[in-house]
């Protein structure tokens, strides 16, 4: 099956006719590693799914970057404020590793909120990212960055691979340096 | 007009009847300052309209108290993930002030979201408060607690009003003596 019908029918069943109308409406692009698919600055016209690779969103706060979080395929994301209030986004969307991206308009998206599968879907996957930002926050109230590591670690192991020290340490809220002694600390207990 | 009604139609319009509906599935109730809406362990049977009053979010970490964040009436809350999961809560929900508060329950929830509006007001709702809560780990991703304190004194200075010293250290994440000297050179300089 289609890998975007797959992802949507993990949330909300969707009829034939229901699906015919979400293919006919996304296109699909191949980003590189490296690549921006948003910078601060510029609107956010587009609701994405993430087929392949890995992105991270970040802010440049007076010269440091500092990374939001990390959109891992397969999943839906964009920028929300910017992308359903035509305002300038305040983050930037890079891809971590080579991607692949379906896209949909707003005025497209607004079609396919006329279905209530879509709709249902909607709601459900908002929902979801809404948990995952209050589990980020949650954590970063209440714990160290050496907790928010070793967590991290012994969850998503793997994908600790995957992204680079320098950017890891960002989202930690660490100079690279620490997370390198963090990481020695950690591997020799 | 009605005050719950009021507020959904900020984000959605609603036709007489839908209203109707909506309205006899409804119930509000009064509820004391320092009384808990939900306790942590428990299950959130409930989503809630907050009509009157201030809540806070808050979890217990190693016997220490951290505030997740608060709810200003008017406003919808719940504890989402217990909501929708029927699994435990991990957060406690409090009232900070006297308050009215309606309620429905799950099942009539999901009666509503036959309905076209009120699903479009769940996802628009849902979103809104995505965006909050990304917006409150983005300050505590690249703000101090001295920067985090003069904001909330900018952008809402009546809040801060209402919310006791320990409460509000809490949320900052600093002790209650920290909050005080931040306090007392804020309002010197």
């Amino acid at each position: 099956m289609n890998s975007l019908r797959k992802f949507i029918e993990r949330y909300q069943s969707l009829s034939n006719s229901d699906w015919k109308m979400i293919e006919h409406l996304f296109k699909s692009n191949s980003v590189n590693k490296n690549e921006f698919i948003l910078r601060e600055g510029k609107i956010c016209r587009k609701l994405y799914f993430l087929e392949k690779g890995l992105l991270r969103y970040f802010i440049d706060k007076d010269g440091m970057e500092v990374t939001k979080f990390f959109t891992i395929a397969p999943y839906f994301f964009t920028s929300q404020v910017s992308f359903n209030n035509k305002t300038p986004a305040k983050e930037n969307i890079q891809a971590i590793e080579d991607a692949i991206i379906w896209e949909i308009s707003y005025e497209d998206n607004n079609k396919l909120l006329e279905l209530k599968s879509w709709n249902q879907f909607a709601r459900k996957i908002t929902q979801e990212v809404q948990f995952f930002t209050e589990e980020i926050l949650e954590e970063l109230q209440s714990e160290t960055a050496t907790d928010r590591y070793i967590k991290m670690l012994n969850k998503q192991g793997d994908l600790i691979q995957r992204i680079p020290q320098k950017i890891l340490a960002s989202y930690l809220g660490i100079a690279p340096q620490s997370l390198s002694r963090i990481r020695r600390k950690q591997a020799r207990s």
